[in-house]
């Protein structure tokens, strides 16, 4: 009878832990080790901060315009938002509008389903296989939108290029948004097709390869028509979502292609390393395209080995979910807390 | 066919213009003509950027409880947004779930509609009287929520206390959003009825009265269950909203209460001096309990004046909607501003 039952009930999504402290060695949110670009330490140091009594401009076309030229795109090709979680969700309000179910896989993104729950859009997961690959061909029913996570979180697993056109090009009767989160550190990106399908939508993050994960800068990319009705819905809510620091953080970030290219390779190199350390350790690793590992082993409770992690002070992530229970997802750091970690393991499984 | 169908269509709200250049007088989007606090300079400098690379606290515990203790309530009792638009629309989101239509004044902040246009949710704009006043009793009918600016915007005037309370009183079976984003400048402030309420919610901004449009803080404060639901919603779009700059920029401005105080009796007295000017141009000033004056004259357009000043560089605020079309929102400037605007509204006169 009161207020109350008009309320939007919902369960939302658990972020990782985000402990403070300067000794701890945090493996759990999938965040850079190496500081943002030092150009974008300069911006922000530079930022005058009287202009901060000004609106930013709504558009955000200094950050839009560096995106599309880092890309080879037009502006009218480009939407930013506050991280790719609020791009995402805006591109779920925007797009999934009708009654066919949305897919996704059974393992993926775990704030896809809370997206679909707090919009009342229909969904349906769809199984990856025992190898945790997802199989184009379960994709072919009729859809109401897809959603696919490439390399996939928190797997780490890559779909070839090949597999994502083959369920793009079946499905011109729903948007197909790949999370392209991770895609830096070793995917192959469904970018060069956003001009053939105008039903893709390409999604990206500075959180993780541009270390700017505090900033909060998301970005989708696609036809220049499906831009402009996201533009339309993020209008609609709320006209200035990007400050003026995270617009100038973002463009000088872009601006330093070195820098970007030179931590993503140490990142690269020190997943490759970390995956033998851990394989000698009896762990099972999937190779992983991004900036984690997932990992199991066969003698050890994951949530125990979890435990014990945190107990030094190592803080990796686990769920209490089917199929993947008795599976660590661990960040890669720099080397030196990977040796670490290693150590803490073996310790552990001594 | 396609996926076109399933497209959310929306009508976006059209924000202020941010012209850019050092040579224009911007009296259009309500800024603050004085700086941020030297203290949130300060911080902003100080911003050890190398943090950026992790994820900001997603409950932005620091800024929520210098919020929580500057009103001396509790942190549970506080919610906080990327600016009020992104707090507004998710209060729209969360709790405006009923048959019943949303009421709200015809004349009014123009997002409201758009966030009932956008969620789908039913609404009814309520006539203000020939004065620009809101009556309670025209408020007297079931609601599923309800919304009211105070001061209003766009046209200054302040709803007594009394009657706010009258409202929120006869109206248990919804919630009750008090939009106080311009209240710092000589309003009565609602707050104090949250614990007696349950069903009140009184929002607030950094943009205005803080100079901090360009950071995007806003704030919600209600009783904790009401707070509870809101950031389950939050959770459920986007865990990390504020950026760590953000919250870092937002503590040091409720630091300085002292230059917040000046700031405020600055604009204050420049806005009573202002009145005085238009006054004396033959203009019809609205009483203004805000930062901004609502004005028409009763021998020239409004339309007019509002070309005229923008070929003079200075920027103020037309709509061309049914009731407002003859008048004017002038943000108030520092005192030099008003003096040019008066200038040059006398040559657009003579």
């Amino acid at each position: 009878m009161g207020f109350e039952k008009n309320i939007r009930r919902v369960v939302p999504y658990v972020p990782g832990e985000q402990p403070s402290g300067t000794d701890i060695i945090k493996l759990n949110t999938n965040e850079n080790p190496y500081p943002p670009s030092p150009k974008t330490a300069e911006a922000i140091r530079n930022f005058a901060s009287d202009e901060n009594r000004l609106y930013p401009d709504p558009a955000a076309s200094e950050l839009v315009s560096a995106i599309a030229s880092e890309h080879g795109i037009r502006e009218s090709e480009v939407f930013v938002g506050v991280g790719s979680d609020d791009v995402l969700g805006m591109c779920f309000l925007t797009f999934f509008n009708g009654q066919l179910p949305v897919l996704f896989a059974d393992i993926t993104y775990s704030f896809y389903d809370v997206w679909a729950e707090l919009f009342r859009i229909p969904y349906e997961t769809v199984p990856l296989d025992d190898t945790f690959a997802i199989r184009p061909e379960d994709y072919e029913k009729p859809a109401g939108g897809i959603v696919i996570a490439n390399p996939n979180a928190p797997t780490g697993k890559l779909l070839p290029a090949e597999d994502i056109e083959k369920i793009i090009s079946r499905h011109p009767e729903c948007v197909v948004i790949v999370d392209e989160a991770y895609v830096d550190f070793g995917g192959e990106s469904a970018l060069g097709l956003i001009r053939r399908y105008n039903n893709l939508i390409v999604v990206r993050t500075f959180s993780k390869s541009r270390s700017l994960a505090g900033v909060r800068i998301g970005y989708a990319m696609a036809d220049e028509a499906l831009i402009r009705c996201l533009n339309d819905v993020k209008y609609s809510y709320n006209s200035y979502t990007m400050s003026r620091l995270a617009i100038k953080a973002g463009v000088a970030s872009i601006s330093d292609k070195e820098y970007f290219r030179e931590c993503l390779d140490k990142i690269i190199a020190t997943r490759e390393r970390s995956t033998v350390l851990l394989e000698k350790l009896g762990f099972q690793v999937i190779p992983s395209a991004s900036n984690f590992l997932f990992a199991t082993h066969p003698e050890k409770q994951a949530e125990d080995i979890f435990n014990y992690l945190k107990s030094r002070k190592i803080y990796v992530r686990w769920w209490n979910k089917p199929r993947i229970r008795n599976y660590l997802r661990i960040t890669v750091g720099t080397d030196e807390q990977m040796n670490l970690l290693a150590g803490a393991l073996a310790d552990c499984l001594a």
